[in-house]
């Protein structure tokens, strides 16, 4: 194992990073990974830190530091006289935070992996499944639109409209870039509310604004170009980079959205091809860009000839405001902006489609790509969906979800500050917009992924603010303390639950504070 | 332009890529891509031979060569004393022969291009569009499943069922493998039919089985490395490999499908990572591998290490026999068989719905990539197709299919060898199954490239041989003499119309033997 798990890392470790991937958290990265993903299994034995520190060519003190680091946050145990152990499980498909769509990151695990981690599951995990699959567990983990007020009535006659009216034609295959009607009805009914003026040819129809993503990473990025994304960041961007072979560097967000002052210094120091971002009610932090930001982001991609994905999939979701801010391609003239939106969450996270909107030359690159990846998008649910836009039916049910969702985020806001719900010192952001509220614990609180479990236990889960980051190292040091709530998905009463039990959770889990410290090396 | 033309295709030739790869055929490739896509516009005039050659340090026969090459073909044209031009128009969206797909390629073109070959078209090219768009044009060009019997009521009733019975639950994001009664479904009612014993959780629903040739592209194949593709194969499979940035290298098809004779000798020149392979029913010839070469193929992969790619898309249309060879990966022992699978051949090609049926640990990644492109697949689809599959819809759709499909077959094959319907010489394929006959027209009938708009003028479309060949330039020698014929989405008067026209196109073309040899040079 030991020498297997050095020639694994050598191959993940990158001496000539620079300082902010020292040796030390690429080490402790690759580590933590392979837990989570059980190649390392819980109980499993590590190499002596001398062995590894030798098989590496690293010093002692690299791999001592980056073993002193995943035992902080509890991935590794250390026992006197007896060597260091995984002490994490890996998160599995049921575990996965990240349902409805999670499957896939177990999946990975286990199949990337050795066999290693893959066994009997002890009772304690069998509980956590029974719980995490149970329905009463409050779910803040997915940022998906709320489902049950999705207008299903008015779907089912679109679709059987469709058909009845236009019969075979309606499951004919059309071009690539989608069909006409619905390319015109987003151009001249939705993009309208983001301020932003685009032809219907300018819209290519895709499967979601995943594949938006996954196209403008098919395009422009080739492996090993750097991309810059928020720090933190959607889980699924940083995954489509990451599988496209990208160099990921987080710039920091801060309350007015990402730190433009250091985009350019960023921009200098990596040559990134692209910049993948949520202006508009980020997830996941929920903040936005200011306007006087945008303006910038927009100058310096001209200066740079960077181009910007915007991802803009919350950008309907204003709850405080009477209008969002305008969409950043609202203002680009330089025809460095693609646009994405998405009918998932106008909707509900099933509807797998989704527009982009881009200018040319980059738009036919895109739809390009968009044919070699699959064809074209489903013929019927575009028909049914351009019905459903022409006739209003989207922008009625967007007031309903409006107000459902500034409900929603009222109640989490709510029951968040009531006194004694959290540790003294956690903050949290209060989204004007969006689906997802964003914490940070105090220092002494428990380490989420200890947290995680505990909560799981209790009936609620969430996502841990590692998984949004580009540097799942650096994330230790942001993430590690930070989480994140999606209230759009869940009706008031069982936020004010969910949040209840969270706080449950954090009192019964030990802090960092009173962790034993590592009684190896 | 002669300095930019040779620094563009200096940078798409490889000079160490070997006899098959002559640097006359590189040129050659090269100029020809950037003329059928517009980047070098009609009418333009080319460097000199020695600027050229120069420009690219080539020897002056290598360009003549690639010049005379191309003048043969009819994209250049040589002017005593005045230099050579572009003689051939880029393929345009409207006139793309790929419809219902097509847009994309030409989209791709003049967005890749510089500029060059977009103005305004001239009478003739508008006559082609009119043509081209008109409704009595008898498309032999898609390799389609006929819409118009699919069965319309039947999946009207299977989309409003799920809605009025599963309610908002209908609209909700699944994991990523797909939704667990449709993968059962295909696992207990489809794969049986193809030989195929596979549990449900080998099989992961896809958007058509395009994007499954896409994501084993994604996970199996690094810029640089070779997969091998018959020759000829798929267009979509050969677009999906070169987005991934691969060397493609096609073995050649005979009418027991595959040469694995030569198979082996490929692999060991070019180390491939991947087999793309359509066994049953192929893709554009019709052609089915042989029981004994199938073995001969699963015996190669595991020797080899070689994953194969199985695109199954025919494989349920058996015109002759009373069932269509099992597939490939019924006797895969191995675990190195990707199936591929897809709704839009079984039902009609805007159905973006298909599966693969990979072993672990190829699936795990398969999946973990599907993820990263588009989250799921469209949830209300597959509750509809699970419902339609579990009901027998399809089973019964699939007897209706076949049956139109060999009087389709039956009826093309008996226009074709109509005494003077086709110069003497021609051959073609009489498949067993599937969607297409291939077509070779003898050394003397006019370049497909100048046939391809005599037939549309006339009122019929086909696929140019070249679209199926892994390398553009070797395809001069065999695609360029050769057209796929799909029959099973036109009726069969209108295939009796349709072979008519091609025959009056063909006998109204010049021949290549009546083309005067170039002048300069």
């Amino acid at each position: 194992m030991g020498v297997d798990l050095a020639a694994d890392l050598e191959a993940s470790i990158d001496r000539g990073a620079g300082r902010r991937h020292s040796l030390t958290r690429q080490i402790a990265g690759a580590i933590r990974q392979r837990v989570q993903t059980g190649t390392l299994g819980l109980g499993e034995r590590l190499p002596a830190v001398r062995a590894l520190a030798s098989a590496l060519d690293v010093t002692p003190e690299t791999v001592a530091n980056a073993y002193r680091h995943l035992t902080t946050e509890g991935y590794l145990r250390g026992e006197v006289g007896r060597g260091t152990y995984v002490s994490a499980p890996p998160l599995r498909a049921e575990d996965d935070p990240l349902a409805p769509f999670g499957t896939a990151l177990a999946a990975k695990s286990s199949q990337e992996g050795h066999g290693g981690g893959s066994g009997a599951r002890s009772g304690w995990e069998r509980d956590l499944l029974r719980l995490a699959m149970g329905a009463d567990l409050v779910s803040f983990a997915a940022s998906v639109a709320a489902a049950e007020l999705a207008p299903i009535e008015a779907v089912r006659d679109a679709f059987a409209r469709a058909l009845e009216e236009e019969g075979a034609d309606a499951l004919q295959a059309g071009p690539t870039e989608g069909l006409p009607s619905l390319r015109q009805a987003i151009a001249t009914r939705l993009l309208p509310q983001r301020g932003v003026r685009a032809a219907a040819s300018q819209v290519c129809i895709t499967s979601g604004s995943q594949q938006g993503i996954d196209l403008a990473a098919k395009v422009f990025v080739a492996p090993g170009d750097t991309v810059l994304v928020e720090q933190p960041s959607f889980l699924g961007a940083l995954e489509a980079f990451r599988a496209r072979g990208a160099r990921l560097v987080g710039v920091p967000v801060d309350s007015q959205g990402i730190r433009v002052d250091l985009l350019a210094s960023y921009a200098a120091q990596h040559r990134p091809r692209l910049l993948y971002c949520m202006p508009t009610y980020q997830n996941p932090t929920g903040y936005s860009l200011a306007t006087e930001r945008r303006a910038q982001v927009l100058r310096m991609a001209a200066d740079l000839d960077l181009l910007v994905v915007e991802d803009d999939s919350a950008g309907f979701f204003h709850l405080e405001d009477a209008e969002a801010p305008p969409a950043l391609a609202a203002d680009d003239q330089s025809g460095r902006v693609i646009l994405l939106g998405t009918f998932s969450k106008l909707v509900a996270a099933g509807v797998r489609l989704g527009w982009l909107v881009a200018a040319n030359p980059v738009l036919g690159r895109l739809v390009a790509a968009k044919y070699a990846s699959d064809l074209t998008t489903d013929a019927l649910s575009q028909r049914a969906y351009a019905r459903l836009v022409a006739d209003g039916v989207i922008e009625r049910h967007l007031q309903v979800a409006r107000a459902a969702y500034r409900e929603r985020r009222d109640a989490m806001l709510d029951a968040l500050q009531t006194p004694g719900a959290l540790p003294e010192g956690t903050t949290w952001t209060r989204p004007r917009g969006g689906f997802n509220v964003w914490i940070e614990l105090p220092a002494e609180a428990p380490a989420v992924s200890d947290l995680y479990f505990a909560a799981i236990r209790r009936g609620v889960s969430f996502v841990p603010g590692a998984f949004f980051h580009a540097d799942g190292t650096g994330a230790m040091a942001q993430g590690g303390r930070s989480l994140r709530l999606c209230y759009a998905g869940v009706p008031p009463e069982a936020i004010r639950r969910g949040v209840r039990l969270l706080g449950e959770a954090l009192r019964a889990t030990p802090g960092s504070m009173s962790r034993p410290r590592p009684a190896v090396y």
